[in-house]
């Protein structure tokens, strides 16, 4: 079976260098063509999916429309669920990364960015709207680490993702950096020390083969051309 | 509850004047823009929904994309099955509407295209795809008349959408000009004499409301600006 992996193509805020967590920005005019061009990218491999899992946040949904528009596979199903959301910035979401930068220093900017279990200051104000509402926010969601992340998508890759793949399925998963740094380091045994390297470019399909057993036997990255 | 329907904006083979049924072209830069507006007209209205039903055929699915984008509900489940496909218009599907009517007459194409039980030519040749690989083509799809296409769509209103308002749901349909006035006849009670005069504009949302007995107790049609 074939397994990939989207991160979603470039945001409004990430254009802006703002820590973006669960806040819902659109993709920027890049982003479109970033995620017309995975799906292009997808086309050429010949991949037929079966099923499509994303997020519930704007820019992935939007990454997943314009990769199956030019994948030509609009009509697969596709699940949308919080916990393929990116990690929760907690604080510093809508903060500037340069900003913040300034006022705590670079080492601590990317201690909150890149270790594995440390979380970001605990956001005050409630942002949370109707997709969410049937969480427990205080106990979950005010702010999460990459660990915190992954034991939140975990039961979604249970009990969904490696369901269909048992099925052999072919699945295709358009998220984010940080829920996909999270199943990536899951998938191909990354240790906690080793995770902070791990980065995974916007708009660049990650296409593991798997076997029964859900082993990955084989990984290629479908580069992307520059576009700026 | 609120039941709404919007039937997809122009697609390029609605721009040829083209008997289309199950072919699959994509909106056309009118057809996007009607869907925009859409969206846009519901996001006045102030409707929340919680679930959408649409077809597997690609100008439904992108119409249903771009009205809830506009709408700012993206996030909603989106459930795509071929019960709510265009009919399908048999050997006609390709035709020229124009040359179709020099052939046969006008009255013969008017009987084609708005009488309730007559079916168009059988189609010959196999233009399915994975898409429909479970379904009996030859019974069901060769060629279906309005009657077919309302007694091929009326098992997912039961156990789709039907059941969705039961549950106190408001419910988002996105489909095609037959499929939606098989299923305006069925909701409205419309008779077979009198279902030919029934049009539905594309891109032009109709909210019905919807009491608990699944009964409507008022239509109101979102009449769209004139955008050529």
């Amino acid at each position: 079976m074939k397994l990939v992996l989207v991160r979603h193509g470039q945001s409004e805020l990430n254009l802006r260098n703002v820590f973006t967590g669960w806040l819902d920005p659109e993709l920027s005019a890049l982003g479109v063509k970033e995620a017309h061009a995975a799906g292009e990218a997808l086309k050429a491999e010949g991949i037929l999916f079966d099923t499509v899992h994303t997020s519930v946040l704007t820019r992935a949904i939007q990454t997943t429309y314009y990769t199956l528009n030019s994948l030509e596979q609009l009509y697969l199903p596709v699940h949308k669920h919080w916990r393929l959301n990116e990690r929760h910035y907690g604080a510093l979401q809508g903060l500037n990364k340069a900003e913040t930068a300034a006022i705590h220093g670079d080492e601590q900017v990317h201690i909150w960015r890149r270790s594995y279990d440390v979380r970001p200051p605990k956001a005050t104000g409630n942002t949370f709207d109707r997709r969410y509402e049937d969480l427990d926010i205080d106990h979950l969601l005010a702010g999460e680490s990459l660990k915190d992340t992954l034991i939140r998508t975990m039961p979604y890759w249970e009990d969904h993702i490696a369901a269909d793949l048992k099925e052999g399925k072919n699945v295709l998963i358009v998220a984010h950096g940080n829920s996909l740094r999270s199943l990536t380091k899951y998938l191909e045994n990354i240790s906690d020390e080793a995770i902070p390297d791990l980065e995974i470019a916007t708009g660049e399909p990650i296409v593991y083969d798997v076997n029964d057993h859900l082993h990955i036997t084989n990984k290629k990255i479908l580069v992307k051309k520059t576009f700026e």
